[in-house]
């Protein structure tokens, strides 16, 4: 198979709120994936830096800063910006280079501090991701458009406020058995349908919360791999696509034909069908996004991604378990960070390495990070790893 | 050649201050490298947008913005962000992606446009590609740290304001000659050099302008040129490399080693050396960067960058022809478009349509595109195109 990629190694900062407003946490994953992965610095031909330049430190030309990692020095690095897949197209990238030959070991971080800037400023650095004409200058953020999704879908498929509170109880449940988790509590159905109204109908928990985190991935040819002598998991089908970024454009509210393109294009490449999936991270920003995202990657049938967490379907035990991380939700969305964290859940669930999270026989795994409101999305689907 | 890449279309929008604020502009760049390039919107698998995210437009997410382009309603697109070495970073990772097999024919966009904010916007947006923690928090805006290595050039090497100048005369004497420079006036080195001082001993005619620009290229696999029955110029090296962002924290302030790593990768990929270069684009965002630029990339010697320009030997008829469209200085640098505008030039040269700036017998062109103060660097050879 000469497009896998192989994942050699993984690093995974806390999720949350982190003291001081250094990128020193980078250093740390970056350290975490060079040593699972068993190679040295100077073995890395290349870097992926995926990060919206959220908050008060580096804002532009931050790829450049992993030459201060010892051994990395002059290693050539990209930033990628791609909104909240950023991560997701970081990896393609890197992919896409270690399939052309040129790099041997690539290594991709993805990051965001949201936390060391006052309220308002956050929003504003969230808010440029939205689209701008149309939304972002009419007042309307992320809660507003995803609510919108929400209502429509209410309305088409009779989707309710206790069907999307399901989906924020299953990832709070297993997000608090995951160690680098933003939320480390369970939540009940009753705490999620009292919270406090955002953007009617999403409730404080049908949202992420503000997070700052890191995740680091080094990748190889599967030719490196077998050189290193790791069976690690593989890259076997990265897909992407792209949509309107205004809401309005599209055909429909209830669907993201981003995922749906770039889902098609990942499974063509791996040539496998959905119903192989054993595992999967989706953006599931608001409950809503997990919703569209079981649907549009065809987990179930359009209009019953509703009820698909509270009926199990999606749960440990159900046809495909969906976050097993905790997703969005309840592990954090550190915008950058969030596509490579997706990828090192994937990695370490068909590792076998997951711990209290593990999904038993896991052995394909999936990976779906959205921009914007759907604007770009990358798929990438993973296989193997000796679990 | 499996490596090389072929340049099938290209496509410029004029350079200065454009009326209105959209990103309408960018629509006819895109139209036109498809025209010339002979291909439907539908042909192009993939995209890559090169952009700082400057001024008040879309400011992240950008590259989403290629959906709503006819025929490029679904294809991915990343946007890549390494300060004003965005334009050849985009351009690495589409070659990247056309060599791994997965794509067959990538578009490249550049863009900005930094007119369309007050002054003291500019100078935030521009700025957040400094270093933070030592030059930007201290007020060290990028004329600052470019007067710091034309002062220590003038310590070490005697290089003088005269010669300085004869680089800023020559770049815009070329200027004149290319309809789509943002300066279409020659200017004398009596008035170089009595133009106002912006950070000593730089002057107002040693710094380039504030520009809105876009550039386009429409790239593909040799295989789908033959196909195409295309004979354009081929991109036969590509090399990058980082670098620290402080200044301080180099070995050296008269010496940029992310320009020299990312040379040898480029001319090692393209087996050639830096003697059969005949035309070359260099970055060239304040004069003191050309001075630099040839030395690094090694045309002259180090420490006579100063004189190559006042001596004629990167000037029309010399060894190399550096900045034939005017350059960075007198065609004008919109950040992002800068390292696509560069290929677009070095192309034209090689494909014989330069018109006026033509370089009889051009064979082998450089492109050479900095971020920041030398933090990142990519270097792209390209060679043929029937001139």
């Amino acid at each position: 198979m000469p497009h896998d990629v192989a994942v050699l190694g993984t690093g995974m900062s806390p999720f949350g709120t982190w003291e001081g407003a250094s990128l020193a946490p980078v250093h740390d994953v970056i350290d975490e994936a060079l040593e699972v992965a068993n190679v040295t610095p100077d073995r890395v031909d290349e870097a992926w830096w995926a990060s919206l330049g959220f908050g008060g430190g580096q804002l532009g030309n931050q790829a450049a800063w992993v030459s201060t990692v010892p051994g990395l020095e002059n290693v050539p690095a990209h930033r990628v910006e791609n909104a909240c897949a950023s991560g997701g197209f970081a990896v393609r990238s890197a992919c896409q280079a270690i399939r052309s030959g040129s790099v041997d070991v690539a290594l991709v971080v993805g990051y965001e501090r949201m936390n060391d800037q006052p309220g308002h400023r956050r929003g504003y650095w969230l808010g440029v991701s939205g689209e701008t004409a149309w939304e972002r200058m009419a007042g309307t953020t992320f809660p507003g458009v995803y609510a919108l999704m929400a209502n429509r879908h209410a309305h088409e498929h009779g989707t309710t406020d206790e069907q999307r509170a399901a989906i924020a109880v299953k990832n709070h449940r297993f997000a608090a058995k995951n160690p680098n988790a933003q939320f480390s509590k369970e939540v009940t159905m009753d705490r999620v349908l009292a919270s406090p109204v955002v953007a009617d109908p999403l409730r404080l928990f049908d949202c992420c919360g503000t997070t700052d985190g890191a995740a680091a991935l080094v990748l190889a040819s599967t030719e490196i791999a077998q050189e290193l002598g790791r069976e690690g998991s593989r890259i076997t089908g990265s897909g992407a696509a792209t949509d309107t970024l205004a809401l309005h454009e599209r055909e429909s509210l209830t669907r993201l034909d981003a995922t749906m393109n770039a889902k098609e294009a990942a499974l063509a490449q791996a040539g496998v069908g959905i119903e192989v999936i054993d595992v999967a991270e989706v953006h599931d920003c608001f409950t809503i996004a997990e919703v569209l995202a079981v649907e549009d990657l065809g987990f179930v049938e359009k209009g019953e991604g509703g009820s698909a967490s509270a009926t199990g379907v999606t749960d440990r035990g159900g046809e495909v378990v969906v976050n097993p991380s905790g997703g969005l939700k309840g592990k954090g969305h550190p915008l950058g960070a969030t596509g490579v964290a997706q990828i090192v859940e994937v990695h370490e669930q068909l590792a076998g390495e997951a711990g209290p999270r593990q999904v038993d026989g896991a052995r394909v795994g999936l990976a779906h990070n959205v921009g914007g409101s759907g604007a770009t999305c990358a798929v990438h689907v993973l296989e193997g790893g000796g679990a």
